[in-house]
């Protein structure tokens, strides 16, 4: 197997490897345009799993929009179009003929919602409107990175309408709780969340709120993001109410989303020089068994060994590698590069001894369990869902410990900039919200706001302006 | 409520208003293009859920592979560029420029698929290779029907390669099998599968194989469809492995896929003029209960009952009709009209009587539960559980008898042209095989050929050659 690059030796490097090794996903030949491999795609299978249900529990309903969006659409919101025309792929020929109006790939759903929307929506008693779709996206990017940013990228879309604007700043916040809390315990990932600053907005939105991830390089990662999106396009596609005072209104949108990005997330937030770790909730092998044996004595021993063990591994998903090709200790590595949470190995000394042992992807630390005639199948059963909490558990605190060492307070500009310089990090810092010393900063660091922090009184990091507001620096993917 | 067509005035209306009435989807202002509501989208839900763990069983990984395939490998297998040029896509411009080679949206993915698979398959250590991917299509159809024929629609594709032609073949009946499983299992449709002619098969195909339905005015549906490919793409797409015994051979490929259509069937083959009647295993709701009370008091007994009911229901999806603006008798119709395989009144005659009164959707019967001091709440539980088993067996005992009744023999064309013309139904003729008399059966009756039939000696219908060969002709969706 090729050995992959250590992460200190190039990041990027490893990255690409690691995706390629792992089996999760290739390039294919049309520009920037990923092939989900099995191992991947049961990666996202598990994600959308466990995310469709918190999102069901918000009350949405999912639905099924077009992919294909009139040019005309577009149009209508002036922001919106400006900020996705130099990204979409158009459709302008079909059935064996050129159309009238060109078409576009959806590089997001708004317009197209809002139309439908607005044949829906009548009464303040169709208000709450929630729903939510799980489709593809093209975006025609310069340059991609398998998951963290391709033409073709999958994703959820959420995008609701309410009576007043604060029931939308209030489904803004509990989408973005949603994605936190998801990213924490199923992900393992420690975020940010909170507002982002108008240059970083969605393109057409009144604000912003997203949860930001550190990666193993320090470098910030967006993982979800959820927009109140203020009345432009509800009044662009004439949506319109009949509220319970009688009187017309338009209703106030939010939209949020995370995509096959997360994938990304995972692989950068958790992977070491030896692969990937995934977390035991959404990881597609939980569990993988190694029998070795030399004899064919030594196989029937272990095979029979291996046959009780898989009494104790119902609503595991385990796999044992029976795979006669590969010696056990390619099958380590092997199995470690997909980050598998634990790993058994079943030798003749483990049937003799009566024992199992566990091996912890994460901290590589090994667990022994002795099978004594009065060990029960329960006992067995509950160390090693034990273990995967334990795993799992683990994975978010090393995050959050890893995140927090690695968030500077800054006053001082020329400090910042030559540490920007040196290495990566979040920093915090006081910024005065002009657009002007944003720039600045991206310029001079090529690190970008990601999200306000908690206020403070102090001067502004580039222009000394006094002011209580207080921002996330990083360098970001 | 809108008053629903009856079928026997007008199927084709009939069909047209309960898409529209059960709220399950309409047409967006792309051709063709269809809007898939909550209630729509939930039943395709859990037609995935339940197929996709069918489809697992069968050994087969889901993958995702790009929307956008580049039109050279379309002209690399000339039958499939035939068959599907017509109805193909194009994106012609992207990122804001014009590309350089047009790009199809996705028809079907063999062609991306077997250019994928050319680099994952080395040695027969490589085959089975088995992935399916559930995605979007896009076919450009003059004439569009909701869920029936859709510019754009949502399947599940499966592809696999084979080390023999044997396997591969034993893999096309597998899907099939799978499909006729499934009709049968969870959408209570009878079907037959069989093979279907060579006109009638997959443009590129050996051929196809698929499971016919009929719906409520006898027409024929074609629910799902295998197909076994040769080795044209294979070779074609220079696929090749290093076999045991040290040669260089090409895989032998198989496809199949059903797809939203899958709903028009439910729809046709169970509905009734008070509308949708859906089976309880796919049923987006299984039980509504509608409450009815006139005074405060009433109200307040009618929640009581209806709180202690709900501990009978758990891991029953079930929904209560709290809608004051609605009467019970609106609601009554209303979610007839939803298709609720039962519904449950409460009113303060049921509370006074200690009974449960549940109306069944299909039959229209009631029945009843007393709730005596000595009912456990597993007896109840039970009771309501066999009686959704048994709504969903008799969909499908119904389904059958439909279909049996309505598949007549014949030899002589002229009555069989005659019949045609008079109505719907199956017909099973011996046939020569020949293309000129299944064209010719096709321009006197509208009938197709729809697969075939038991062997059995006669003489072909049209030509009245010596044959062995029968097939189902039907008038078809």
């Amino acid at each position: 197997m090729k050995k992959l690059t250590p992460q200190s030796k190039n990041f990027s490097d490893w990255y690409n490897e690691i995706v390629q090794l792992a089996d999760l996903a290739e390039y294919s030949d049309v520009k920037g345009c990923m092939i989900i491999k099995p191992y991947g795609y049961a990666l996202w299978e598990n994600i959308q799993c466990e995310l469709d249900k918190k999102i069901k529990d918000l009350g949405v309903d999912n639905v099924y929009l077009p992919l294909l969006i009139p040019e005309s659409y577009f149009k209508k919101e002036a922001e919106h179009i400006k900020g996705f025309a130099p990204e979409v792929a158009w459709v302008t020929e079909a059935g064996g003929k050129k159309l009238e109006e060109r078409l576009a790939i959806r590089p997001t759903s708004e317009t197209i919602m809002y139309k439908t929307f607005a044949k829906w929506v009548h009464s303040y008693r169709d208000l709450p409107l929630k729903v939510n779709q799980w489709c593809n996206i093209v975006r025609w990017e310069m340059r991609t990175r398998l998951f963290l940013r391709t033409t073709e990228f999958l994703w959820q879309e959420g995008h609701t309408l309410h009576q007043t604007k604060k029931q939308a700043e209030e489904m803004v916040n509990s989408a973005l709780k949603m994605y936190k809390d998801f990213a924490n315990e199923f992900l393992g990932i420690y975020v940010l969340d909170g507002l982002k600053s108008q240059a970083e907005k969605f393109a057409g939105a009144e604000y912003t709120k997203s949860i930001e991830a550190m990666m193993k390089d320090k470098k910030a990662l967006q993982m979800g993001t959820s927009h109140s999106l203020g009345q432009n396009f509800a009044k662009t596609f004439e949506i319109n109410f009949l509220d319970k005072d009688g009187k017309d209104k338009t209703p106030w949108p939010t939209s949020w989303g995370v995509s096959t990005r997360m994938i990304g997330g995972i692989i950068m937030a958790h992977g070491d020089d030896k692969g990937l770790i995934l977390p035991p909730k959404i990881a597609p092998v939980q569990i993988i068994i190694i029998p070795i044996y030399k004899t064919q004595e030594e196989e029937k021993l272990v095979k029979n060994y291996i046959k009780n063990l898989e009494k104790n591994l119902k609503n595991i998903k385990y796999k044992i590698d029976w795979d006669d090709t590969n010696t056990p200790g390619w099958k380590f590595n092997q199995w470690e590069m997909k980050g598998v949470p634990i790993r058994i190995e079943v030798g003749p000394k483990d049937v003799e001894k009566k024992q199992i042992i566990l091996v912890r992807r994460d901290t590589g630390e090994k667990q022994e369990i002795k099978l004594n005639p009065s060990t029960s199948l329960g006992q067995v059963k509950n160390k090693i869902k034990n273990l995967l909490d334990e795993i799992q558990n683990n994975l978010l605190k090393t995050s959050e410990k890893n995140f927090k060492e690695n968030i500077r307070e800054y006053s001082d500009y020329e400090k910042l900039k030559a540490d920007f310089k040196k290495e990566n990090f979040f920093a915090v810092v006081n910024w005065c919200n002009s657009k002007k010393c944003e720039e600045q900063i991206k310029y001079d660091t090529k690190a970008t706001t990601r999200v306000y922090a908690e206020n403070k009184k102090g001067k502004c990091i580039v222009c000394a302006k006094e002011t209580e507001s207080r921002v996330y620096l990083a360098k970001a993917y």
